[in-house]
């Protein structure tokens, strides 16, 4: 089997990919080892920048988004038991974060990759990467334990298979320096059958550790809470999860946190992680593959959106014109952006987060930067745009 | 002997509040170990903000200033070989950068306090405070090691006497609490002859270490190395400090640094400290025997005319009008402004210096603020309003 650009994962960056290259005419084939049931009933957060929807309905797949995506113009800060507005979509100068989940992102693009024709092999099984340094490197895997080994050869291939996928590791350890730092916090993640607390986002920095409230649709509610990453589900009784919640998020402005029927727990670790570079031969790396962001910072799946975009303008310009000095620097390019993100991540982390390890100065210093960031206008339109997004630099 | 405020400390805290109380009306007598001479003569760095400028200005110790103190509109981050300009007059809307060195500074108010009848009481030994929870609080002290004990009877006390001095250990250990930090940095300073290599300040963050391109005079240039804060001078030959200093402030675009001969060494380490509260009875701590900040971002002299505005007012309500709660309310009210500054201190600090404990991801996220903060006006913003100074809250 042959095609020019040979994709592994059917994550955000791999169906944004696949189809942005249709619309610019250059052929696909995803490969993926989940089905497409489990990609699309596994509920993912979503934080959309400005920039990951306008791409989203400049490709077409705007339609339920609009409709079902939740358009909040801030997000609040509490600490000190109060509530300080960012008003986002003022400092930024008019753009909104919007609030749909992954799954629903990635059920729009399945279907518009299926209705326009595009090739997804589900259930692919013992996929690896081969040949890379040569014009026609290969994907190999088979569908079924008892199915024929497949080879799809490509002009090039796209890591888009997140962090644990074989794409990374198919670099040469000599030719790739990976960057990573683990947290020391984890997050115990509830959903709940109950209308929504607040009208916008609230993360909570509290001493007895970080919260953060969020929304699903109006049925449904995500609440966070910062817990050891090594902590048992076990440890955590409904009972305990509700009085942790109520304590961190209590105001003096009579916020009221609205409970529900729990229906799923998790519990979450963090890290950030960088693989520079993000290109080999004729494999390109995109999204979780290359780098992975704690979660306060809301950029994985958009900084996946960006780095695709930056792909697919090089395969488009060596396509059309035969230019292969873009695709070179795609690396460099997307970089830049990747290490802005994993500073403002690790930022909004170590600002929200109660570390062991901090002394009572840190602790201090800790409240000053969330005075200095919701006292300066400066410090908050610095916030809101990296919230929202830095500009895409192509 | 009997005044209204007895004031600990002839540095530029006691001294500018002496002269603020002066201008209200308010009797002072300022207490201090070293001689006139001393303090006129150590040399030490000074960046003013323009709020201090300002202040200067008003209370008519501006005149020698205004003639010799060399005014910048921004200054330059140097890293990765390229310097990156910070244009603070154009970002803050209009303010300068001061750089006029402290004992300058005290070479005017002590001129200023003498002409107007000023008391000062220069090398006083033994100096302590008593009865700081009455009515009628006292300094004692003696002029000579032979010399009577004099004391000074006095409604209240200003603690003015920097870090080592007698006044913060004066409150009882229970009413206060210590908020520390020490930087594993030092900074090898030499002051050299030689016209300056640029005409602002350079701040460079280099893989061997920070270093600091600042001015005195236009003969007299200031340089710092960071170095290990317990590594010892006789290490340091200027040779191998000339090295080390070129390699650092190597750019692309041609800078050249001037040598020339090196007049005095001297190594310093860095901490952060604050002690809150900042009074206690009839005392009030101001300047370094409150806090200390590391000088990377140039804010000790500055911190310290903030906190003697805000306890100048407190002291001319309660005489004016017989309103204690401002006094009342002081630390308070200066405790949010110092810990905004150890913020940005410590944010400086940490963004520019090698620091051993480092991870190559923690080095790469460092050059990552760096590439921010010199790309998003939002960030220029507000790194330069904190280098100007945040507006004084009272």
């Amino acid at each position: 089997m042959r095609t020019q650009v040979g994709i592994i994962g059917a994550g955000p960056a791999g169906l944004l990919l696949s189809h942005l290259l249709y619309l610019q005419g250059i052929e696909s084939v995803i490969v993926e080892t989940r089905s497409r049931e489990e990609i699309e009933e596994t509920i993912r957060a979503g934080v959309l920048e400005q920039g990951t929807v306008d791409l989203l309905n400049a490709i077409g797949v705007g339609e339920r988004l609009n409709k079902e995506g939740h358009f909040h113009e801030g997000f609040e800060l509490l600490f000190q038991r109060k509530r300080h507005r960012i008003h986002v979509h003022e400092l930024t100068g008019g753009k909104y974060i919007t609030v749909y989940a992954q799954h629903e992102v990635l059920k729009d693009l399945i279907s518009a990759r299926l209705q326009t024709g595009g090739q997804i092999r589900f259930q692919a099984e013992q996929v690896s990467l081969h040949d890379l340094d040569s014009e026609r490197p290969k994907i190999r895997f088979r569908q079924g334990s008892d199915g024929e080994w497949q080879d799809i050869v490509c002009d090039f291939i796209a890591g888009c298979d997140g962090f644990h996928g074989p794409s990374r590791p198919s670099i040469p350890a000599a030719r790739r320096t990976e960057y990573q730092k683990l947290y020391p916090f984890g997050w115990l993640g509830i959903l709940i059958q109950a209308p929504s607390s607040a009208p916008e986002l609230i993360y909570a920095r509290h001493e007895r550790g970080f919260a953060l409230v969020s929304t699903r649709s109006p049925e449904i509610q995500r609440l966070y809470l910062q817990v050891d990453p090594r902590d048992d589900l076990a440890n955590w009784s409904d009972d305990r999860i509700w009085t942790e919640l109520h304590a961190r998020l209590e105001t003096d402005d009579g916020f009221q946190l609205i409970e529900g029927p729990i229906f799923q727990k998790n519990i979450v670790s963090m890290r950030s992680f960088v693989c520079d570079p993000m290109q080999y031969g004729r494999l390109f790396l995109a999204g979780d593959a290359a780098h992975i962001v704690p979660p306060t910072g809301a950029k994985g799946l958009n900084l996946a959106a960006a780095d695709v975009q930056v792909l697919a303008r090089g395969f488009s310009l060596y396509y059309r014109s035969n230019q292969r000095d873009y695709l070179d620097r795609y690396s460099e390019i997307c970089l830049r952006r990747v290490w802005k993100a994993e500073r403002f991540s690790r930022f909004m982390t170590t600002m929200l987060h109660r570390d062991e390890q901090h002394s009572p100065f840190d602790q201090r210093l800790q409240l000053a930067e969330l005075e200095y960031l919701t006292s300066s206008r400066a410090a908050s339109v610095s916030l809101a745009e990296n919230y929202v997004g830095l500009p895409l630099e192509f």
